[in-house]
């Protein structure tokens, strides 16, 4: 969806941007080297030529930038020096700093940004690359070693016959169709191949559901806090997004009952195992809940269980869709992501026949079906998958206790709730904001995911996700680091047990 | 986009389709096995289930479906009267035979097709498989000998040190980027790392750059004729699309001059190496003109190449961006699949660095990066890809010349221009409708793709594209199978030579 205005039909689009999308432009400036004027100068000249800032454009006052920065004013007076310099900028008394007309921008009709995303950042830094940065916007590691014994048992295998076919399947590889149906079958929900699509990972099954279901001027609802870059999916599709919040038990349901009765969403997007960034693990009886409602209210649930088997401290109940009555409509998405290896990029999803048919037309028209090789691969893994997992769980419960002695040593302040399964804990902050603290993280050469851009609402602005799926020389490299950004918020933080807290 | 209009807000839309999107909705009906009646009641009912039928659509008079399907009245009453038996729909004088209004529909706002598209059959057979169909949607074949040596030789290197990574690269594999570049420098068009963006398929490559220069309401322009599921891409951004005729050397200069004079198009979309579906190679004189021409009314090209290397019959100018002029922006997608193997399902995108990396924020945000293994080997097989062309060149003019001997024989009166490259044969049916000759072949077991799918003004109405892409029983078979279904579609073929005649 292209939501911009253009000023001039057929022309470059002159939107005015608010002052947060400005600065999440340049958002990851602080991560090069050499001084920080220069880096904030060419973070923000990199902003112009990727067009994410477009000529006309206002720049925050310099006291202003400086001040959500965390910087001196004296280094943002020096970058808008150095960029009024080569005439990217000018600023004139009473219109403030603008980017100048005749910087060079190209006639299409998008950045390529979400209008409104907050997962911007995040996507920047998996284009750009984590350079010396620790990023926690992602939880994923290398892959298992059982991959490597696929690849070769797959290698010694008739490759020959094997690739002699055109090598089309928009619906998916039969055999791992097959496979993924089993897979889910033995984790108590029945499924046919015919149920399952294939995609190129479990975010790709978000997009071809968005597709399908939303509109422009439509209402998704979500879990408040929930992921960025998945809520930027519904938000590129011209849809609105409402929360409701959760609890230790999963979505609550008698929010979620107000708010399917207040305005019936065309979608229900949930993250019951596990919810990201939270950790929380929707409880059985919460699952039956919400079937119901999603099954009386006739709207439609995804439920997106990316985090299934990525950590696993105790029994996991079944799907959501095994759960919801009949005729509800439960589509479930999921991956080998963080039980395999995100480089795989397989992940599907799981829903009726009739609506999985849709799915696959637009997964044609999107990119003619995933790679075959992967596919391969996967149909390979996903018979040991139970085994593969119950193998990992041991190191990353040891990664997640190591972290949080690490924690309270070094930060004794922060506080957070263990969680039931994912690769993050989520973080609250003593006192501080944690969008400020991000930008202190960054130049400490961390990138922290602040509550903001999870939760437009502001309830999560003292949150932040934290990942721990690190060897755990990183993970003390990590808190290093964090913990000399703490020291430089120059903060007390105020006796924690004192306030009343929200969990999650 | 989804630019249906909704009957009720909120409610499933009740877009009442014409008469050709009803019958395209069940296109692919006689390719079943039993009666013929029995198929086509079995199409509709998919047609219903699966989104494409809406409850209260109207279907075909049935003398009329008769007329079009070429196929007898009594066998479209048949199947009428088996689908009004189950209450899929209903027959009243006056206003027809409509779906029932309590026919199942999933409350989806779109069933996946595009509105409007024309590649919706191609699609469905990709998705459904070939059956016993020799299909001619699609050119391509098993994978090439030298992808098994590659698969083996990454087999035995370092794996678990390759995999020990996160696995997110929505540019492109660093290794793979640089590849392509080195590649596309080969071909006479310097390039670096930074200018290419690795997609899924050439196809993703046409999504994404539809994503970012077209909007709603806007205008792409386009060869006449073209592929139909690439005109889809643009379509289902809610796109218009303008055509200029193709001669001998590519796309007719005057006629583009004056299409963009008249309305400046958002995009200029071209297939200069080779042109699906005519073959026809765009020459270096025109590649240049085109690139003057775009560069002097400022709209950018897109040159979709995904056929080079394929046939090649002479020398082949460099890609069109290597003629513009300064300050032309093109935009140059390539692919591996009609070279190396489709199911490697690895493209590109070569262009100026600011858009590669807008591109590369729509490609994080459809998928967060392609598969990591196919990339590994597409970039172990780039630099052998000309040595890989040439040996694939004997072969494959074996197989032109094979079914030419066989059309001159078993069907002279059908006449076609040699293909300067590309997979198939476009092929002049003396007298014949090529849609209704489609709809016979059908019923042969060969899916044909007719002009009026390439060409929305009928001047191609009595083309028709025919692959060649096949080991020669399989041509052997198809040209028996069309002689078969020539004899049976029963007209006389005009004396071809006395008629002034399209060449493409």
């Amino acid at each position: 969806m292209d939501t911009s205005r253009t000023s001039h039909p057929g022309r470059v689009g002159t939107v005015e941007r608010s002052e947060s999308e400005v600065i999440a432009s340049f958002a990851t400036w602080a991560s090069g080297t050499g001084p920080l004027y220069r880096r904030l100068a060419d973070g923000i000249r990199k902003a112009v030529e990727g067009g994410a800032l477009l000529p006309g454009q206002r720049l925050p006052a310099e006291r202003q930038l400086a001040g959500v920065l965390r910087i001196s004013r004296t280094t943002v007076v020096a970058a808008y020096e150095a960029l009024r310099d080569v005439g990217l900028i000018e600023s004139r008394r009473g219109s403030g700093t603008r980017i100048t007309a005749h910087a060079r921008a190209r006639r299409t009709h998008t950045d390529g940004r979400v209008p409104g995303g907050m997962g911007a950042s995040i996507y920047q830094h998996l284009i750009d690359g984590p350079e010396d940065l620790i990023s926690l916007a992602r939880s994923s590691e290398g892959a298992v070693p059982e991959l490597v014994t696929a690849f070769r048992d797959l290698a010694g295998s008739d490759l020959a016959a094997a690739f002699d076919e055109p090598g089309y399947h928009p619906g998916g590889l039969p055999e791992l169709r097959e496979a993924i149906a089993a897979h889910l079958t033995g984790t108590g929900l029945p499924t046919t191949a015919d149920q399952v699509l294939v995609t190129t990972g479990a975010h790709q099954a978000l997009v071809l559901v968005a597709e399908l279901y939303l509109r422009p001027g439509g209402t998704a609802l979500a879990e408040s806090p929930s992921w960025p870059c998945c809520l930027d999916v519904f938000r590129a599709r011209g849809t609105g997004i409402v929360t409701v919040p959760i609890d230790e038990e999963g979505p609550d349901a008698v929010a979620l009952a107000a708010a399917l009765a207040a305005r019936r969403p065309d979608l229900i997007y949930l993250m019951p195992t596990f919810h990201n960034p939270t950790g929380v693990l929707t409880s059985a009886a919460r699952r039956r809940r919400i079937g119901e409602l999603a099954a009386r209210h006739e709207v439609p649930i995804l439920e997106d269980n990316a985090y299934t088997g990525s950590l696993h401290l105790g029994e996991s109940p079944r799907p959501l869709a095994a759960y919801a009555p009949r005729g509800a409509e439960v589509l479930s998405a999921g991956s080998l992501a963080k039980v395999v290896w995100a480089g795989l990029r397989t992940g599907w999803v799981r829903g009726p026949v009739e609506i999985i048919e849709r799915l696959a037309r637009r997964k044609a028209l999107a990119d003619l079906g995933s790679p075959v090789i992967d596919q391969m691969l996967a149909a390979r893994l996903l018979p040991e998958l139970p085994r593969i997992q119950a193998a990992r769980v041991p190191v990353r419960e040891q990664r997640l206790h190591h972290i949080e002695k690490l924690l309270r040593t070094r930060l004794p302040s922060w506080r957070w709730r263990r969680p039931d399964g994912g690769g993050g804990l989520w973080i609250e902050l003593p006192g501080v904001d944690a969008t400020e603290f991000s930008h202190v993280a960054l130049r400490h050469g961390v990138e922290v995911v602040p509550g903001s851009m999870t939760d437009l609402t502001g309830a999560h602005d003292r949150f932040m996700r934290l990942a721990f799926t690190f060897g755990e020389d990183v993970l003390d490299s990590l808190v290093d680091r964090l913990a000399r950004a703490w020291a430089e918020i120059g903060r007390r933080a105020p006796a924690a047990t004192d306030r009343e807290r929200v969990i999650v």
